[in-house]
């Protein structure tokens, strides 16, 4: 045996991260089968994936990554080694076609995440990592969640929760985030815009090792012009702050959104309130597509994913760069790891 | 006489590219004393500044940018130098304070503004450069114009204009712009989408040589991810699409906003099509912050401005970089250059 290529830990029991596979027609069965074959990530905790048996062993053959992960079809209480779970009745049929969007896969999708968060919550696993799933095929599948984060805030009974893309380069958290451009100004409030800022400046304290400085973005251009092209800035975002200042909290703004993210603004600040998805997951993608992490703040269990889609196009072809999925999967164990064996919230 | 360093049509009359002077509080006056001083700039084409002759001495003084062109109190008919054009009673009382929004200013910027359209209209300028203005100081003088491109619009009486932000690494159009975020739902229809998409083209390929390629960007996040965050994409955007192909121009779309400016996304396309300010302005400002050119296309006057603000925190400080304004002048030049010596719309 080459101890050199094995963690020293090998055949005790480790911290186990659930990853849910996903929808089974996009990336997600590769993502997992890479991270699967990735032993360089096996080190102070092991991966679980949850999903479909069937699926990842025909994306294997096809793309050629080995699948050597126990099978299981129960959860494990303990584990050594990676696994992969795959829960009794969760893709009947098993009539997958890559790149579609299918109800079964939908619902199955739903199904992986739900087993996920009760492992979490049971104490079982230490943290969850989610593949893309597509809201289309959720919808399809009877599954009305706009998301993951709206999905996993209601399994877990988050009340405050919010969605942070992060990377060493950029990080942005978001006052809303998956519902039309036309609803944003009505949904935002500014004790909902104070928990955002305050979610995100323990986050990012924590990831970053010192205390966050945050840039509230406007809502409108020029952040309203003061008043003349909108007045939520007045209305909305100027309360928000002081709750935010009083909360002793550092945090400028609301800043005009367009120059906010300049490479010299962006030396500033440690993470941007975002009011609205596009807003902040515009500069985010443009800075960190291949290695952003999203987080879900506020919720009881750690969760983590990539920040890219079910990417459809490439699905089951060997053409997906697995970085963001990494990144999320260490993400989750060091977000975790301070908290092993049980499951804490840190963020 | 170093005829090296002097053009050759030196002593001849040249095409005059009308420089209005913005708000006197703001980065105007020093941006125009040095596009004056700019030697390399006056080959082609000579700048004619309209703006306070008081208040370009007293920066000139304060930053030690020598001062040397022609000062005129009429509009001239023919130039062959840089030249100072103060119109009558445009500033008066003389007591500017930089970094300060104040009526006298906005009242002035205005009047700047409508001297250089008449010089383009009758044919003694062959395009204008317009330095930043202060919204909120036009506001107070009285002058209820949210920006430059609709109070040229306006003066110009013409029915159909965008806004283009362009740069050689990025270009972006504008279906709607200086307006709340939450009346860009109702303001966007087929055909004004389809009416900038065409301007786009038309300028973008000219700039660029060959055909422009488009990019429609969705309004809502995921591009309404098939109609679950917003409908726009269903009942807005695709017939616009199909009015744009009808009129044989080529345009991918609607496609998720944020994942339209990727690196990799972005060499595919020519020219964005953005549904609201901020969602081209982010990206643009990201990537061209110091060297972009605001362009007004759809005017019968060549008209193009930097792509910042007044910058109050850095006014009469001889801190803002010359860049984006240089760029701004020697596009008017280019526009206009084909066309000489009549005022002409290429785009």
């Amino acid at each position: 045996m080459h101890t050199d290529i094995l963690p020293t830990n090998f055949g005790k029991p480790k911290p186990i991260v659930a990853v849910t596979m996903g929808d089974a027609a996009g990336v997600g069965p590769e993502l997992c089968l890479r991270l699967l074959a990735e032993k360089s990530l096996h080190g102070t905790a092991v991966p679980l994936v949850i999903g479909d048996s069937d699926v990842l062993t025909r994306v294997s053959k096809a793309l050629k990554i080995p699948l050597t992960a126990l099978k299981l079809n129960q959860p494990p209480l303990s584990l050594d080694r990676p696994a992969v779970y795959d829960p009794a009745g969760a893709l009947p049929g098993k009539a997958v076609q890559p790149g579609v969007n299918q109800a079964i896969c939908g619902r199955a999708a739903a199904r992986y995440i739900e087993e996920a968060v009760t492992g979490c919550s049971q104490g079982w696993y230490v943290a969850m990592v989610t593949a893309p799933i597509s809201k289309k095929a959720l919808n399809m599948g009877g599954v009305d969640f706009p998301g993951h984060t709206e999905m996993l805030a209601h399994l877990t009974h988050a009340p405050n929760y919010a969605m942070l893309l992060y990377s060493s380069e950029i990080a942005c958290a978001f006052a809303t985030c998956h519902q039309s451009l036309r609803s944003v100004p009505d949904s935002l409030t500014p004790d909902r815009i104070a928990d955002v800022a305050n979610l995100a400046f323990n986050a990012v304290t924590t990831l970053r090792g010192h205390d966050a400085k945050l840039c509230m973005l406007g809502l409108n251009p020029h952040a309203g012009e003061e008043g003349l092209f909108g007045d939520e800035e007045i209305r909305i975002l100027a309360p928000a702050k002081n709750k935010i200042l009083e909360r002793g909290i550092a945090i400028d703004g609301p800043l005009p959104p367009d120059t906010a993210f300049t490479p010299q603004a962006r030396t500033r600040y440690d993470c941007y309130i975002s009011m609205y998805h596009d807003q902040g997951s515009i500069p985010f993608k443009m800075l960190a597509f291949d290695t952003g992490v999203n987080i879900t703040m506020g919720l009881p269990i750690v969760r983590t994913s990539p920040d890219h889609g079910t990417a459809f196009d490439i699905a089951w072809q060997g053409k997906v760069r697995p970085d963001s999925f990494f990144a999320a999967y260490s993400m989750a164990v060091r977000l975790a790891s301070n908290y092993f064996p049980g499951p804490r919230a840190i963020i």
